[in-house]
């Protein structure tokens, strides 16, 4: 497997990262989510905390109408019962036809074979970002995780992968960072990084670069997480700081407090 | 379409509604909620801390023992899948045969049809109240909200209908209120509107005036969220300060800062 | 019906019971949960509080791959739709051909005679213990909840029977202890005892003594809500800070604030 050469990461970069996740609060994007029910409601409520609008249904006789009327759409694979499938099939579909962006989120697919073929054949209809962690990346790319193997898949598929774990690398393929900011007391609240990646398609939402969308989504939720556990005395007040921090996010506190590269 | 005289909200209208809300705590009435896998979790913790016993299951084989066994119903049309649809329908022939009080929030029908062809077939099937926003009254009226149309629509219908906004109106037609109370950053906590639905089917089940009852919980939902909102950092920590500050309302509070005409 | 002698509790019983509670911190078990959608985002949280990994898929297509990966099971019979009906077939085969512990929680079977119906044929599948209150007991058992009688019922059913109420009593039918820790707060809070059942289900994947991992895990449960009541103003709060007592409680805690006989 090559090593793809990366872009090192500009300031103008950052900046433009930055950008993309203030612009959520302003256009105020409507995001339609297919999740898990576990993090249905914390979902919305850190899509709510930045800005966007989200709907959640996932009953297909309603899911075109839905997806028609937003500007991105989110896909988890969490509790995939087969009204969810269902749902997933035509979500997609609306999504590619109506060129509207929509990012992935295998959870789980290391846990269940069935699981991890389906995030196979959607992962071959053109999501604009995947998200997911090193052992449901080796379920999907059948190769182990790693930067390289990283930079490989995304541009293979050419869609922007997002590895998240104790550092998150989000590349495209040409471009890759690293985000170093977060805390560990965030893999302690569930739901975590299921609604990272609805932040993640909220910026897709509002930025056409698909690095830049997820690099700022990503950085802001780690900031937000890594501002919560300062104050936080244990996982329920970190679940509830970070949408404080989320709804109270600056330009300056990203810019200054940013550990990217 | 034609204006509708309305009685001017006396004191003792205003003491009446207080009334309705602080029984809830004394008689405990058991609420069945059919509502949207967002809202469940928090639409329960409502219910709860003003003192009623919710209970949830929509699974249409056990819905009709459920909404036997219960003081009032709640039917809330959001994530509406199969077997909500189908539960909705057992829920509502027991409640009208059973004559238990019944309240419709028609959850963004102003963006899915089939929804809003659904909102109006349950809305001639004699609901006390419907509690929707301006874009769902139209698109379950079919006139744009105001007032004076939902005056007339309430008087139309035989039922309340309350009509969420900035300020918020309560009218059964005759009789017509507005509640000045509340808080903008209410809207940025997902399930909100929800909640206050199930604290109006709450009232419902104690208070025979359906006027009344309405008016006291969206009162009292509006003010706890204005108490919420003193203390909040953002809206995490809102719907957190909503939940104990509905636990905590008393008459005193809930009759010197209302801000109702 | 007989009254069963029950050994006094010893304070090596309290010992071990409270091992069993930290060991669940750093073995980390895989708990799968099918539990009904109000419950499922707190009990996610507050297994990852006490340090064990959730998983709460209730597809059938799945469900078999997720029990067969996980270290305990928890059937919890809220919102019992088809497919979760579905679904506990399936986890329950895989648990007892697994040898897996699973623990039973048949919520509001007091409410709905099908499921008390499905409780009772569950409970003839060898579940290590059910967590129940005193109406639900009645349903299951067919005879009035209290100490000789939960003693005889755990004796007959070879499981453990917990039984919640202003005091818990947690029996095998030889031994009985009585838990006087909580608050009356935590009753305010949805999905309080749902949480709670989960965290049976965490001891029981660390603890073969399926007595003592009952008493460890209600016993934290009820001192983790009383250290959150004396923090918090009101259900909202107590819900967030019961998960920081959870994830900070240590030994000394345990051991000195304990009321058990």
């Amino acid at each position: 497997m090559q090593t793809l050469a990366s872009d090192p990461l500009t300031a103008q970069h950052l900046k433009l990262a930055i950008d993309a996740v203030l612009r959520v609060r302003s256009r105020q994007p409507r995001i339609h989510c297919i999740t898990n029910a576990v993090a249905q409601n914390f979902t919305a409520n850190v899509l709510l905390a930045v800005g966007a609008i989200p709907s959640m249904t996932v009953a297909p006789d309603e899911i075109a109408d839905f997806v028609a009327g937003a500007d991105a759409l989110l896909v988890n694979l969490g509790t995939l019962d087969r009204e969810r499938r269902e749902a997933v099939e035509i979500a997609v579909t609306q999504a590619v036809n109506a060129r509207r962006p929509w990012v992935l989120d295998p959870v789980f697919v290391d846990r269940s074979p069935p699981r991890a073929q389906f995030a196979r054949i959607l992962t071959a209809r053109s999501p604009a970002a995947l998200r997911l962690n090193a052992a449901e990346f080796a379920a999907v790319a059948a190769v182990a995780a790693g930067e390289a193997t990283a930079d490989r898949f995304a541009l293979d598929q050419r869609c922007v992968v997002a590895l998240s774990g104790a550092i998150d690398i989000v590349t495209d393929g040409a471009r890759s960072a690293k985000i170093e900011n977060g805390d560990a007391l965030m893999a302690r609240v569930t739901a975590m990084g299921c609604a990272g990646t609805a932040l993640v398609a909220a910026c897709l939402a509002v930025e056409a670069d698909r690095w830049l969308a997820a690099l700022g989504a990503l950085l802001a939720f780690a900031l937000a997480g890594e501002c919560a556990a300062a104050r936080a005395r244990g996982p329920g007040s970190l679940a509830v700081e970070i949408l404080d921090a989320l709804a109270n996010l600056d330009r300056e506190t990203l810019l200054t407090r940013a550990r990217v590269s």
